[in-house]
């Protein structure tokens, strides 16, 4: 499917309540437990997704748009979240979440992009020249892989549970 | 993470309203599109679920429980939603699978099961005999595994407009 702003922000408008109703309230097991070392519990995907907002998505976006001299982006800090959020409640990081997200939205709506405006580029740090098309698809891309990722982590901790069903669920494997 | 009861509850209980959160009112380039032959569209998945609350967990369940002479499980027919669900709408099927769940958990909650009771087998026609604790974290792991799914598809719909991006996203390449 090629890229289409309208389709790409009915996702993006829908992950913060997605994983709302996904996370909020269950017990710390299912939340707060990852899978082995440099692995992510769904609480450390949702300060990741935070980071997002706040650092990558809507910065590089205002870097590609205004077409100065450097539209270099400024690499993405994968690993900021595990410093700013011991401590924190998910709830809190959740309602965060949905504000930045929110507020982002808010303003590339406001925006009124044209599609010659969605072939501008920018320059990745690590493969250069990309489009302002490729990053706002990315940042759908990236919802959803996240969103896998939670889903997958949860249930990994009833990996032993399921006995020798495990054969059956490829969500084990991967 | 031992089987508990009420942990898997909540983790059940919440799946309908996360895949509606999810799905409701996405554009059909979401909720209805495959990665290829042999593979599910959310749509699908969601039918692969009503399946699952009509024929096989609380069905397993129940034979478990009688501990009657034949405690052998139907196999699972992974694809009659294939068969039923042509032309219905995806909200009537998110609709259904809410219903249906909500009625198993019922059921489930209504029989008070003891620590006893969970140790009770029933014979898998692949891999012999499970308990019903392994047939309830299976139930819960293989709703996670679908919603892990449901934004795997999706993500790949956006495979080509991300771009150089795809090398980074892993979500494409699983």
């Amino acid at each position: 499917m090629d890229f289409d702003l309208s389709k790409s922000v009915a996702v993006l408008e829908r992950t913060p309540a997605v994983l709302r109703t996904l996370l909020a309230g269950l017990p710390e097991d299912w939340t707060h437990r990852h899978v082995g070392p440099d692995t992510w519990s769904p609480f450390d995907v949702v300060g990741h997704l935070i980071d997002g907002e706040e650092t990558d998505w809507m910065t590089r976006a205002r870097i590609i748009l205004a077409q100065g001299d450097d539209r270099r982006f400024e690499p993405f800090d994968r690993f900021r979240h595990l410093r700013t959020n011991p401590g924190k409640s998910l709830d809190s990081l959740l309602d965060r979440f949905a504000e930045l997200r929110a507020r982002n939205l808010e303003e590339l709506r406001a925006l009124n992009l044209t599609p010659d405006q969605f072939r501008l580029t920018g320059e990745h740090p690590a493969f250069g020249a990309v489009t302002l098309a490729q990053l706002l698809a990315t940042w759908v891309v990236h919802d959803l892989g996240h969103l896998a990722q939670v889903a997958r982590v949860m249930a990994k901790q009833y990996r032993e549970a399921a006995g020798p069903w495990e054969a059956y669920l490829p969500v084990l494997h991967r």
